[in-house]
């Protein structure tokens, strides 16, 4: 029985799709300190102005480059996979299928992004990127790209995680990349909280400020940023995982889904499968797309849309999005990639749009239905992608109960095996579901106010 | 640039090849304590009957079932790369072709024979499979395998690694596998070595002995053993992996191979992408088919073709092989894998044969050369590959000096993200080379002392 589906490399998409074109209203932009809408010339000591214009983009389809494609084709296109022992086990009508961006060489679905903007960046005559990360997924595939393109790489990662996590650390400097705890004496951001918090664990807010930091004050103006979810242009490169799948079904014959499932932290890996069939729904096809993110950081299941700064320091211009309020903490659940306190704005947009029903699940639950799929399926997935299985699993039981045949699709965006320690937790029982409080979001949505609202859309919705 | 070579699976192969069934001299049998040849009843405690019947076929080709074939399609046919940005950074005129075992979920090419070695228990009616792991490569995939088949696994994990290495025992846990440290009290062997020895590290020669124990003292009649390495039929199941890369390199036009490398431990990766090139050679073809062990290890380089021990505890049959003694101890080099006092049978006599020109190689230069591959193809490859990689690129310098438009094939056989420490200790500057000196050699063979001897061949060789 085969269980997967190729596509050749002359078979692979040409182009990404950007949905910012096709959402009912107008794209809310971003707003610099003083509440106006921030232009493309203010981003550009951050950004090279390439990218600028692919994150203000209004096109519905922008052309991969081919030099880009040359690159993916390293471990693209991914297989598409019948999970047929998992429909087995499980008793259900419902075809399942998954998408398997796990089989990059640093394991995700980051290197689509990277490896686009790494180039942009070497195009635009910049010779160094910066970045931060928090596990560690990011900043690998990073440095992965900027190895292969020709760029140094920086990278700032959390002084916890840089203790906690060695393995990601040497795989960034296998690839040739500089990995510093922060926060370092590099910037002034990092020295002042040093001076103030000599042992701090470092956090992705302070993270990012140091990594902005030491792109804008680079006087040879040869350094960039580089941000690996959240923006416009991130969730674009991504598109080209559910274009991909798309030719994946139609090769095989598979003529309509029910529901896409992907886990969201910054939203990019749920972005690239989902978008693409988001068009199909706006074009009137019935599908559930559903983004999942942990109980425990509810962003898109009990957050407002707002603007907010994406970072702790406010740094960064607002973005209108589903945040719980830049100062939130989220509590330690080992899905790190999912732990931030916004989401992408395009994915908040259609959220908000109706386009998509997002979903939030418990710890628990996620590591057993991995534990599941691995013993089925044969793939031990990372803790962030555990979100999606479990949401597909859930989506497989309704599809029996309700006895219907059911396509469903989830993006496995992840391989866990940099992130064992996670599985061992939940095998000594060591793991427990958290709530957010009532009260404690209240608490942490108060940074939002003073911030300027998005206005009311067409919808009334917002 | 297309980088690589894909196969539908309707293309894959249906047939495994035994090079038994074409060396020049008839293979040597295995001899029991008396010095007899062992009959394939006295191996049916430890395996069944239908893989011993595959380990001494004297078939040349032999169906692969297509339930085997099943669920090696979850990750096969494995990609075969052009190393486009190798040769650029090397400036070479050879094309240089690797193929991508890496991909497995399990990380490596072992789950070719674990799937195939589960699947032929389970028809056999057996339960459950026994067997040891070094650094964990092995157990994984063989967790992996009995997962997806339904057989329970039992792997005894050498005691240092198990402590070191917490990993991969939580890998084979999450893929239902009971791994546990070796000596362990479960078995007699394990429980006479604590009572002598309470905080051994314990060593594989050990943890086979228990693995062994575990299954013939099984008077269900219902457990059997399981070894990744060494035996005829392990070779036979990783042939798979030379017969795609035969068909990838047709469909490209690309019609002769001028080197084929792998490492070699026991021999199985080596084995399986050289053995089907090693017939073309057989056939007249002129092919340099070179395996390559650490010179810390030199197996093939260094030591006599004679009948020996696979184990410290002499619990194995001899086997006609190149070795160092079952007493040799390796010194603690990075690649676990190739840390093995012997060699496969088959690979050892195909050496006898002239068939194949082993090569050694220290460790500096592995790093060095995977680092290069890492920043070039962009894979982290694992400590065993190095060798491959780096005897790859020594071949592509040496058609550079020659001016020669060579083909050289390596087989990549697994990734290194399970075992990034080797990398950080290599840009510490902690490794350094270790030659074998020749007294130490010299006295380990002593072991060799008063067993049987191969007999001379046709050839005069041995």
């Amino acid at each position: 029985m085969q269980t997967k589906v190729f596509l050749t490399e002359d078979e692979m998409p040409r182009q990404w799709y950007n949905l910012a074109a096709d959402l009912p209203s107008p794209m809310q932009p971003p707003l610099g300190p003083d509440g106006n809408p921030i232009s493309p010339e203010m981003l550009a000591p951050v950004f090279p102005m390439n990218l600028i214009e692919q994150e203000v983009s209004q096109e519905r389809w922008i052309d991969i480059p081919e030099e880009i494609l040359s690159i993916l084709y390293r471990w693209r296109p991914t297989p598409l996979h019948r999970a047929y022992a998992l429909e087995k086990a499980l008793g259900t009508p419902a075809r399942i299928y998954y998408k398997n961006e796990s089989v990059s060489p640093p394991g995700s679905h980051k290197p689509n992004t990277a490896v686009a903007q790494a180039w942009y960046n070497k195009q635009f005559g910049i010779k160094k990127l910066t970045t931060e990360t928090g596990a560690g997924q990011w900043g690998s595939a990073l440095a992965f790209a900027c190895s292969l393109i020709g760029l140094e790489c920086k990278i700032f990662m959390v002084r916890i995680s840089f203790d906690q996590k060695p393995f990601r650390k040497i795989m960034m400097q296998t690839w040739g990349g500089r990995c510093i705890p922060s926060p370092s004496n590099e910037t002034q951001a990092g020295r002042d909280i040093l001076a103030k918090i000599p042992d701090t664990p470092g956090s992705l807010g302070i993270a990012i400020s140091e990594a902005i930091e030491a792109a804008v004050t680079d006087t040879t103006g040869e350094t960039r940023y580089s941000l690996g979810s959240v923006l416009n242009h991130v969730m674009l490169h991504q598109t080209i995982i559910g274009l991909e799948t798309k030719k994946q079904l139609e090769k095989i014959n598979e003529k309509k889904v029910d529901v896409v499932v992907g886990c969201a932290g910054g939203g990019s890996n749920f972005a690239g499968l989902a978008f693409p069939f988001a068009l199909d729904k706006i074009n009137g096809a019935e599908i559930d797309i559903i983004p999942v993110e942990p109980s425990s950081c509810p962003t898109m299941t009990r957050a407002p849309y707002a603007y907010d700064h994406g970072d702790v320091a406010k740094m960064t211009p607002l973005l209108p999005m589903h945040t719980l309020g830049h100062e939130f903490i989220p509590p330690p659940i080992h899905a790190g990639g999912l732990r931030y306190h916004g989401m992408a704005p395009l994915v908040s947009q259609a959220i908000v749009e109706g386009l998509l029903t997002p979903q939030s699940i418990h710890q628990l639950e996620c590591y057993e239905s991995a534990v599941m799929f691995a013993r089925t399926e044969g793939i031990i997935v990372a803790p962030e992608t555990s979100h999606a299985v479990a949401t597909a699993i859930r989506e497989a039981k309704k599809a029996k109960e309700e006895g219907k045949e059911k396509v469903i699709l989830f993006n496995l965006s992840g391989h866990g095996l940099m992130d064992l320690s996670g599985y061992d937790k939940y095998f000594a029982g060591e793991l427990i579901d958290y709530a957010l409080p009532d009260d404690v979001l209240a608490e942490s949505l108060k940074s939002l106010e003073g911030l300027p609202k998005p206005p009311v859309n067409k919808t009334g919705k917002w």
